[in-house]
């Protein structure tokens, strides 16, 4: 089944991690005027890899917009997203000394998952793991809010979090989860340096508790206010901004 | 005219900020199960406050539904928001050792919008400057996607971003813009202690030439990955919690 990466963001960074299998390009409009800007790079890329290109008026990008989605004008049919193996990504972290992973336990919404693939390519992500049920997976609504991001990262769907969580600590990769409970030790005392993966819960109701109990240990940010706790996205990201300063000894002086 | 709020988090904490006129609040359902965990707050806050209840079934919630809002089951008929005096902002900071403010550059999505105050909220901002014209204002939409955060925060429109940077340089605030440019210093260089403003530009052109001019200093986050930035609201909060740690918690109050 063919999916519909909309967007010039997603559209230009999938075509440009070429890791789909491409169908046909969309563009709005009579196909009178060229493309300029980023649509240019796109039509580009499309011709240099013999994608068909097509343009029409509304139709297609009606459909699009009706699921409020903003189309910017451009469309990519596209095999379904290019899933990894967990494997893949474990022996990808073996090859590195300080690899850094994302776990992330039943997110709902697709906008904080595009966000944090997003963050995640900025933060030097080695791979993202995901639950393959009860959780948004990459559908072309998260491309298209990770800014086209997760087109070049290595995402592994697994049956069970916990048992993963297992598995990454037989090898020898620290665990953190993300937690607001008073066992959570503050976010600017913790070392994170070294290989980890950082594992974040769902938007409501935070990390699982047997997640929290299978973690090495959990992290809080610090906060002032009344509201109970951050956007799991922005929580999310300011850990990885953290870790990614923590591995990069040029960076590594942290803010305290 | 009247605002309809939207969603637990952002209904319950306009009740508890108190700072809206209330009109009326409106409940999913045929009122027969009594309502329970923050639904039961919310009701007994509107019941505290001699706020008018009605159950309905469809009709106003199926309208937020078509606007791609989720009631959640509650919805509060309030006046507009409540917006503050850029004077009564500033008055606020010359009592705070160290105060933390936050201009908004002309942000266009609602959800980055409220994501920022929620953060705002979180790390201890003490005002927030928006212009009024071209940008996203706080509607109900922006108060749902803060949690409610928002309803908490002095918020000011300004006629011009640029002449508010002025303004609060002649007052001693450091004005931060933050910027991915070639003469921005890395966050993690950056001294952010002391009176600051953060200034965050639009989504997809960043901050204003003339804002970045006018800014003390700029500072861009350090990143990996060959995606360009990451998303607006990711980048403010980033900035924030830096900021918010170079405070310090027991100083932030000059007097009472």
């Amino acid at each position: 089944m063919s999916e519909l990466l909309v967007g010039r963001h997603a559209v230009m960074e999938s075509l440009r991690a070429g890791r789909r299998h491409y169908y046909r390009l969309w563009l709005e409009g009579d196909g009178q005027a060229a493309p300029k800007g980023t649509l240019a790079e796109i039509v580009n890329l499309a011709q240099k890899t013999k994608i068909p290109t097509r343009h029409i008026e509304g139709g297609i990008f009606d459909r699009i917009r009706r699921a409020q989605l903003n189309p910017q004008g451009v469309a990519l049919e596209t095999g379904p997203f290019p899933y990894a193996d967990l494997d893949d990504i474990l022996d990808l972290t073996r090859r590195k000394a300080d690899p850094l992973l994302l776990v992330l336990d039943h997110l709902e919404d697709p906008r904080n998952l595009g966000t944090l693939f997003r963050s995640s390519e900025a933060f030097g992500v080695d791979g993202v793991i995901l639950p393959e049920r009860r959780a948004a997976g990459i559908t072309p609504a998260v491309s298209n809010a990770s800014s086209g991001a997760v087109e070049h990262i290595p995402v592994a769907l697994v049956g069970n979090v916990n048992r993963t969580i297992d598995l990454l600590k037989k090898q020898n990769i620290w665990t953190v989860g993300l937690d607001l409970g008073q066992e959570a030790i503050s976010l600017t005392d913790a070392d994170l340096s070294g290989p980890l993966a950082v594992v974040v819960g769902n938007e409501g109701k935070g990390l699982s508790r047997l997640a929290r109990e299978k973690c090495d240990f959990c992290v809080t940010i610090p906060m002032a206010g009344s509201v109970d706790s951050l956007n799991a996205a922005i929580a999310g990201s300011i850990v990885l901004f953290n870790a990614y300063q923590a591995r990069d000894p040029q960076e590594a002086i942290k803010s305290d």
